[in-house]
């Protein structure tokens, strides 16, 4: 097995499709994430990478608060929209027709359509070069009820997107590989 | 479309699957896990939630380095074994079969199968709560050259795993949904 070095790189796979919503200058406004992830459990954290001259980060700092919502890949035309269109120039709520609510912060604007909506308290912001790493702490959660089987978020209903980087693409989820902490225990035998 | 509202959650989609290793008590070791992603662009740094008490951990406070490395599918097995075994208690490098190398720290432990490595060089770890959050800074990455295309990796041959949490279970990459920076820019006319 042939390894190639290549310069250091934040190769991830996958990496997430997020909006990452904020009020800002008095009216709701929605960046497209293809980082980050999950930074804690217990309280449950997010953190996502934003670059420090976005205009979403300027509210998120305000407010100290933020929303992450999921879009489905019925959205992908308008998460797409998010992540090429500055919020200091155009109104994406308009132009992506997005139905805009809130929770329990009040000031966190999240979006209907998208399947998974989480509001967010800031607990860091870290200055980590060309990124502002903002991890929140979720306040609220709210699912939209046909993306929901036996009561737990369904990932076929859901249809995330995960973001390529490097052929610069939206991909789909696949197939079930396997049960999770279950087929690693046939190795026990051999410790 | 009705939402329905959940306890706060770390709801997330996709999760990656990858494998964390350090050094620890003179051996290399590896855990599993399901959450983080990219932190930062430049410097390249990817951030991981670690449970506090796990032995993976030890090493990486006690070093500074830690390694990312990302399993392909036809690693789930080993993967899963790395989730459900402590390397306190067994070989999981022995049990794996895992074939170690380093780079330039000398003591961030690499999986020679897994098809993307990362070394990376502590820059925070921050305790969240149940899980200490390690962000580290890229200083080597290795790419398995039969998963490159034209030099660049190729999540095709890559075939990397995605972790659902709620299902428990790992699943494959799926279709192309979009291109992106691209398909966004038919909202353009609405502005």
């Amino acid at each position: 097995m042939t390894k190639v070095t290549m310069r250091p790189a934040r190769l991830m796979y996958p990496r997430p499709t997020l909006l990452v919503g904020a009020n800002v200058d008095g009216k709701a406004n929605f960046m497209a994430v293809g980082g980050g992830g999950v930074a804690n459990s217990d309280p449950p954290m997010i953190g996502v990478p934003i670059q420090h001259h976005r205009y979403t980060l300027k509210g998120i700092l305000k407010n100290m608060t933020f929303s992450v919502n999921i879009p489905s890949a019925d959205l992908v035309t308008e998460t797409d929209y998010c992540g090429i269109a500055s919020g200091a120039e155009v109104d994406k709520v308009q132009v992506c027709r997005f139905k805009v609510f809130y929770g329990n912060l009040n000031d966190a604007p999240m979006i209907e359509q998208c399947p998974i909506n989480l509001e967010c308290r800031v607990v860091h912001a870290l200055n980590l070069g060309s990124h502002s790493f903002v991890i929140g702490q979720v306040e609220g959660t709210y699912v939209t009820e046909s993306c929901l089987t036996d009561g737990k978020p369904d990932v076929r209903k859901i249809k995330p997107l995960i973001f390529d980087l490097e052929s610069a693409e939206y991909l789909a989820f696949g197939e079930v590989v396997a049960k999770a902490f279950s087929i690693g225990k046939k190795l026990a035998a051999r410790e």
